[in-house]
């Protein structure tokens, strides 16, 4: 393959090629350590021109890409494929952390067109520049980049209000599997003219196109912004407030997190910060606000909503409103280390599960059951973004437990229960994190025949040499 | 073709097969009667499962299938193709109003799932007699069914707040081009399971399946509405009062409406309903604005808010806020009825452009100038949703000319204008009415060869015989 490293430096000027072994086994280690594959090469180019110019020596080669953003998914998605035929394929890593052609804003379209380059963070930070919000935000956002986003639409906790990364992107740009530019720019929040090339390239995981630059909406910055944390009865009780709070303050509310007790102790272990209690309510509920309008406002329309909730629901026993911005950010690190705290303490069983918002509750009820049933002792760390109806369902060891062995012994069988279970719900065993190679297998196992049938002809019809990410999503 | 006929009669049970001719040239006549075609029969099925027995004798004896709602479209999308090697092929009209297996509502989860034979304004009112919000609106709402509305992704006066159909759609079941049944009606609102199939159905006019059913999002019911009129010196002034308006009433704001002063006079010269006035300030705006709180809140913020535009805009003349539902009525009709008065006065010259909420006022500029430039004396009557960047760019004839000469003469002319220039600005000739027959060639020459090219592939992929809709968006 030296004639097409040659080749690449020949005819894609300005390509940074690396192929020295540390370079190549450190783009191609997953976030979570759980894949350590090979590739002949990592490239980095700077603009979509030069994504044009690999995709072309590929095809003509017949070598695949692996394109990678920040590398922070959690489904080896973007490192080449460990197992099957698609980890016998010569492989690059393209990573798009260069790509930083673009960055825009159009203040009356609301929208910001940036290339693929740029993390989240950035992003977020150039629009706040200009009074707006740009409101996908996830734990990753420093270091995981647009391209990933929309390559596994990603979600986090502002869903509720404003969607995943798919319901926020307005039009994109990408590089198909002849090297050719698809898609458009335009911006455009109304045009029916031919199929949505933009949606099925959201998601798609880097198997049918290259994203290099995309348009995306962005929303007035707000001005007030309101915390609160609910101690409630259990998972039921989390629902019904949602309900009451989603019938009278629909706009303002942008983030629901539920919490079990497990969650709660756990990051209260490892962290300083304290939850709010009440006596007989064991799960807890972040609820924040946000609105256009001054701050005392926006206080005074969820106060009275929570006492009102207080009131007609018995189930939910306690409130509590932060009063100022450091209450505020002791209420969010509750939340937001509980996957930290739950690592310190070994390894744990991880599920990325969603269901309707109504059958939360079934489905918690039922896989604890299920799990009881087969004599499992397992700790659960439950929390999650209950108003998208998506719960992380993390499983730890009981405490004095080896978490290794625990790991070990139990991952299948309790995926398996899980899996199960949420699918006997309506729900999906990947609400947010996506397929990649980790969930291509069970993909094929619990998809209608019908529906992978159209995956597999979507993938042949766009990449007909399979050369985007291979063994990824969709097994052909 | 009697032994598919029979077929059908005898493979399909409950299966209404209308063959007599009248039956057929009226499921053959589409809604502007711009296209009267013929077919061997109208098929009437009530579930999906007839819909399957019918894609797989259509399959079996090579018939194309024309798939068609209430027959409200305007570009010829629903009733067989007038011309091309998909005129010559046999075809049946697929009638989908008396599949009405379905219709429910989780309201936990802000759902409704419903087949696609419900119209819009069924849906509409079975939602609100659960006091929740099914926000698509459009003038064809009282015929047009579910099933046409996510065919066309159609728009209307609501997209500002809620999105177009597309937004609104969390999932669908549709019959694929074997008589499988693909899709999903979970519900969810998080899934990163596989490409979109959703996505890649809605707007896609019937050439990739046969929706059935969908599971559509629902919003907790408006409990007040605020409907304010505008005087403004111009479109500019429309698009920065948009601006204003946005950056402080975001979420209240879900219909704006621009309207000039030919559309204004118009509609007053049919209907007896008068606009508000104000000297210098020749364009119009209507705006509405809802909230889940009290009516006296939601109309002290917006008042305060229009006073405020008043001071600081002087391209803003004038502000009259409605003061009962009778006034709420009469500022709608003057929007609502301007197609319907310039119908009146005889044919004229549609366009259904959009372009970014900025370049609206480039836009109007370049065009009008285009036209003085040719010499065509025309009386511009410009109205459209403004806040989704789609203008309805109308081209009468002046007063006393025979608008069918005009037609006749300058219809070519002025749609090679208008298109030319809307697609300089980096906009669409399609915002919200689709392709069908009637833009199938226009689409052909104005995309890009890469993403016709993947329109193609993806159409060959998902109907290899071409069974669906043939002649209709992408041409094969």
């Amino acid at each position: 393959m030296q004639e097409f490293l040659d080749q690449l430096q020949k005819q894609v000027p300005g390509l940074i090629i690396k192929a020295q072994q540390a370079d190549i086994d450190h783009a191609c280690t997953d976030w979570r350590k759980r894949y350590q594959t090979t590739a002949l090469a990592v490239l980095e180019p700077a603009n979509t021109k030069q994504v044009q110019g690999i995709v072309k020596l590929c095809d003509q080669f017949n070598v695949a890409i692996s394109t990678q953003g920040g590398n922070t998914g959690l489904v080896g998605g973007a490192v080449p494929a460990a197992e099957g035929s698609a980890a016998r394929r010569a492989h690059v890593v393209l990573k798009t952390g260069r790509i930083r052609e673009t960055l825009e804003i159009d203040e009356s379209n609301l929208t910001l067109t940036a290339s693929v380059g740029y993390t989240l963070h950035e992003i977020q930070e150039y629009a706040l520049a200009h009074d707006l919000l740009f409101p996908l935000s996830l734990a990753s956002e420093g270091t995981c980049t647009l391209g990933g986003n929309l390559a596994s639409n990603a979600g986090g906790v502002a869903v509720l209000r404003y969607g995943n990364t798919r319901e926020l992107c307005l039009g994109l740009e990408y590089v198909n599997a002849q090297g050719g530019l698809c898609g458009d720019l335009r911006g455009l929040r109304k045009n029916n003219t031919g199929y949505d090339l933009r949606h099925l390239l959201i998601g798609s995981e880097g198997t049918l196109g290259i994203v290099t630059t995309a348009c995306m909406k962005v929303y007035p910055a707000p001005k007030s912004r309101c915390v609160a944390w609910l101690n409630v009865d259990d998972i039921q009780a989390a629902v019904d407030a949602l309900g009451f709070l989603q019938s009278r303050l629909f706009s303002e509310l942008s983030s629901y997190e539920w919490m079990n007790a497990n969650a709660i102790d756990v990051v209260q272990t490892h962290f300083p910060a304290k939850a709010p209690t009440c006596p007989g309510a064991s799960d807890h509920v972040l609820a924040e606000f946000t609105s256009l309008g001054p701050e005392p406002a926006l206080r005074e329309q969820v106060t009275k909503t929570l006492e009102a909730l207080l009131e007609e629901q018995t189930s939910v026993r306690n409130i509590a409103i932060a009063q100022n911005g450091r209450e505020i950010e002791t209420f969010w690190a509750l939340r937001e280390n509980i996957s930290e705290a739950q690592a310190k303490e070994g390894l744990n069983v991880k599920h990325d599960v969603a269901c309707t918002v109504s059958q939360l509750p079934v489905f918690h009820d039922m896989a604890m059951n299920a799990i009881e049933e087969y004599g499992v002792e397992v700790r659960p760390v439950l929390f999650g973004h209950l108003g998208d109806g998506n719960l992380h369902f993390n499983l730890s060891a009981l405490k004095g437990v080896d978490s290794a062995a625990f790991l070990k012994q139990q991952q299948g069988l309790l995926n398996e229960l899980v899996h199960e279970t949420i699918l006997q719900c309506g729900g999906t065993v990947s609400a947010e994190h996506g397929i990649g190679q980790l969930k291509a297998e069970l993909l094929r196992e619990i998809t209608s025949a019908s529906n992978y049938g159209a995956f597999v002809a979507i993938k042949q019809a766009m990449d007909p040499k399979n050369l985007f990410n291979p063994g990824k999503l969709v097994l052909i």
